[in-house]
């Protein structure tokens, strides 16, 4: 019995884990394209590199994730020999709290730097909704003034635009954390003697808010109220407000009005009273008036009431980059596309270390999000092409072969010989259609003692396949043609040149 | 005492966890610099971009890192709420063997594949050794052909040049785990109805090998042996050879003669009567061939029996790039900087997965060290500059000041105001500075109302500044001047263009 448990062989399974996948070809090379384009616009606006750990201590990371129905509150964590408990960063803002706190006094300040790469977050996932995903932030650290966040805005603007989204395909929407304050105290929901309670209360609330897109008015209002039965039966305990105050909030929330000016002062209305709600409106009037200055108007950035953001770390303006355009769904129902980038401004994110106030705003776009949406418009066009590939006719001349792919490679043209078993010459041809090659290059014993080569345009190769019947019509034709070895270079550049421009 | 307690302030530790470190400015687009020229070299080589995710299942990744002190085999992982245990990959190699296996109905064959990215060990952190590092690799899978690993050799070698390392200051080894199999079969070392013992024995001989360059030839003799105390007092149990065993091996070790032809025949002798050691060394000829046909001759790459690699699952030939050159220690001894990309053939990683044997072939350049090098040599050019720094004279005019830096910024202008607290202009100024800013453009109210705005050149005041004593004399300086409202973008590129070439 032992002996027969030994001998049997244990078969690890080859599966991707749960809500992670693997990007191959063209979708690695669209989010690197991507990315440098985000970062080039960061990097115009004055934001420099920073790469900090996949890995940070759950202490510092803080708990700040909305909604979280996992265990370690959402991220991924284990425990160190030394009983310290580690994390996977679940997003780039922590990280950089951090890292202000710990070198602040080598950092210039304000510290402006931006960051890409990929988060982690332990939760359930669904459709279209991964464990790991990329974002690309830039922040703006020590500096209380709300022109850093209206910069951030407008920057955030150029940005979509610079990735491919159409001025009028997107919005970004601004509001303020502290005139949700301030409704809430002229509402009494406020209780200053209970920070804690309020804190809680007042995360209920915002979380509802957040969800006025999938729930609808009455899901969000029962939220504020007792809470709120689903589909499925779970219930979500909701903020415990009563009638009239979750009605205040409600007013808050459809505060919008047809202009900015009609706006701010619907917000001004709603605050009156509350010292903290009329500074939150202030740095909304602000903001309006420095994107206007500098021309972003409702076509780009509006004032938007009903944007609050998830994340319980925000202190004052909030902003959201929404796609306005429509999608279709599973059932082929309309639905916007919805939040692509987001952020705000956290200044207590680097006192939490030193005990010091840094103020600090910062804009964090979905990059994976933003690549489905353009895919989803036909927007990305991938000019990526296979390699040019030299078949195998005589396998003992492979360092021929690999001459030619050598000149090939020098002169700029990617290229590689078959390495599999080149026995079954259709698998070869076979390979080359898979890798998506432009040109095939064959040589055997016959073409080498004449010194030439055969090239095979395979795009029309598959083109004229369809209409040619006969094997010698097919030698034939003009897809494939003998060249002197000692052209190769030049006329595959041709034949990869005439293969673009037939697609283009 | 419960209240004192709840008031206390808990202050999370702002530091980056034990053996990871954060990059800086420059630091993050050397690197970025340095992938995409790696990826250059491999995308014309044929190579597709896979990215598999951070996270594997622990049963997926295997045991295969070599001298393993810590708990979970050198990975960081963490058991699911499932009961899965995962991990954070601790290569690129072992999640490719993984996706082949799980996707390879679909991927063509060969699969030719790069991957960049970080991978975590969790090692005992030391001096510039991190527990996050880069890779990028490039792998062939499917192919049991000796010329893809001839050809992963030239492309190392090419790899090498590309990103700034001069012929003659690298070189790639090769060697063949066969032969090393071939040496131990001659030396009664190689027990075939005991596999696992053969393994464990021979992972300990290759080890041993793999350490030469640290521990020279009687370290080297003395771990074949019994085992071997290090300074510190720590016994490192041995491979158990005897004496005559034991001089096989470090024959072999030192089998490396004059020239490829003489070192083969060493290599010949050396297992003669073992048929896999035969193969071996049959191979090594053939790669041989194939890299001097294409020219690349002992100036770029070398058969040396000294090169085994640590990792367990090479199967066949391995290979790795040493820089030749001398760096110096914090003693100021002279060392050789060493390997900095290694692979190999690893035939059976795929099957643990199938059953169906894939082989396969690959290497891997450590991209930190790389970079680490150049910079050591002096080689690494950072040409990245500070914004241009609007600042800020009257902060009720943020709007004038938003919008030079936006005409700055369409103009393609790195540009940015001065967002900190703008009473004390001196930290303008050295805020500016701290940024490496090549420009600082600076509008009172006087100017403004004349229609003027003062540009100064940084980088020639800080030169000036030495020289000059008054502030009559400052105002002087050819440094600073004033300038048209209306021409600020024509100008500032002028006093860029100045100082750069001034730089140079």
């Amino acid at each position: 019995m032992a002996k027969d448990k030994k001998n049997k062989v244990h078969r690890p399974k080859a599966i991707t884990p749960k809500g992670f996948r693997d990007y191959f070809g063209s979708e690695v090379t669209e989010r690197a394209e991507m990315l440098r384009a985000i970062t080039d616009v960061y990097h115009r606006y004055g934001f420099d590199p920073l790469e900090t750990s996949a890995v940070e201590t759950v202490e510092a990371l803080g708990k700040y994730l909305p909604d979280v129905d996992r265990p370690n509150e959402g991220v991924f964590a284990w425990q160190e020999e030394d009983s310290d408990w580690l994390a996977l960063r679940y997003d780039l803002t922590a990280p950089l709290a951090r890292v202000y706190a710990q070198f602040r006094n080598d950092l210039p300040t304000p510290y402006r730097r931006y960051a890409m790469g990929p988060v982690w977050r332990n939760e359930k996932p669904g459709p279209g909704r991964y464990r790991q995903f990329y974002q690309c932030d830039a922040d703006t650290v020590g500096s209380g003034s709300v022109a850093a966040d209206a910069e951030i805005c407008s920057m955030l603007s150029d940005t979509l635009e610079a990735v491919g989204i159409p001025r009028g395909d997107y919005l970004v929407r601004v509001n303020n954390r502290k005139v949700l304050n301030g409704v809430m105290q002229v509402a009494g929901v406020l209780d200053p003697s209970d920070p804690d309670k309020f804190h809680s209360e007042r995360g209920i609330v915002l979380r509802a808010i957040d969800k006025l897109d999938r729930l609808g008015l009455d899901g969000v209002r029962a939220l504020l109220g007792e809470g709120r039965e689903d589909a499925s039966g779970d219930f979500t305990k909701g903020a415990g407000l009563g009638t009239e105050q979750a009605e205040v909030v409600m007013g808050f929330m459809q505060a919008k009005r047809d202009s900015k000016a009609a706006t701010v002062a619907r917000l001004a209305e709603l605050v009156k009273g509350s010292d903290i709600g009329t500074k939150g409106v202030q740095e909304l009037e602000t903001i309006a008036e420095l994107m206007g200055a500098q021309g972003y108007g409702p076509d780009r950035i509006e004032i938007d009431p009903s944007v609050v953001r998830g994340l319980g770390y925000y202190t004052g303006p909030v902003y959201e980059a929404e796609l306005t355009f429509q999608i279709f769904d599973d059932k082929g129902r309309p639905r916007n596309f919805g939040s692509v980038a987001g952020g705000g401004r956290y200044d207590d994110l680097v006192k939490r270390f030193t005990g010091q106030e840094v103020p600090a705003t910062g804009v964090s776009v979905g990059v994976d999000r933003l690549l489905a949406a353009l895919r989803e418009k036909g927007r990305i066009h991938s000019v990526s092409k296979g390699p040019v590939v030299v078949t195998v006719m005589d396998r003992d001349r492979m360092g021929d072969y690999q001459a030619m792919v050598a000149d090939l490679r020098n002169a700029g043209i990617r290229a590689e010989v078959y390495l599999g078993n080149p026995k079954n010459f259709g698998n070869q041809l076979k390979y080359a259609d898979q890798r998506d090659s432009p040109v095939a290059v064959i040589e055997g014993g016959d073409e080498q003692a004449r010194g030439v080569v055969q090239i095979k345009d395979l795009a029309l190769g598959a083109r004229l396949a369809a209409e040619i019947e006969t094997t010698e019509e097919w030698k034939a034709q003009p897809a494939q043609m003998e060249i002197a070895r000692g052209d190769l270079v030049a006329e595959v550049r041709k034949m990869i040149a005439r293969a673009e421009k037939g697609q283009a």
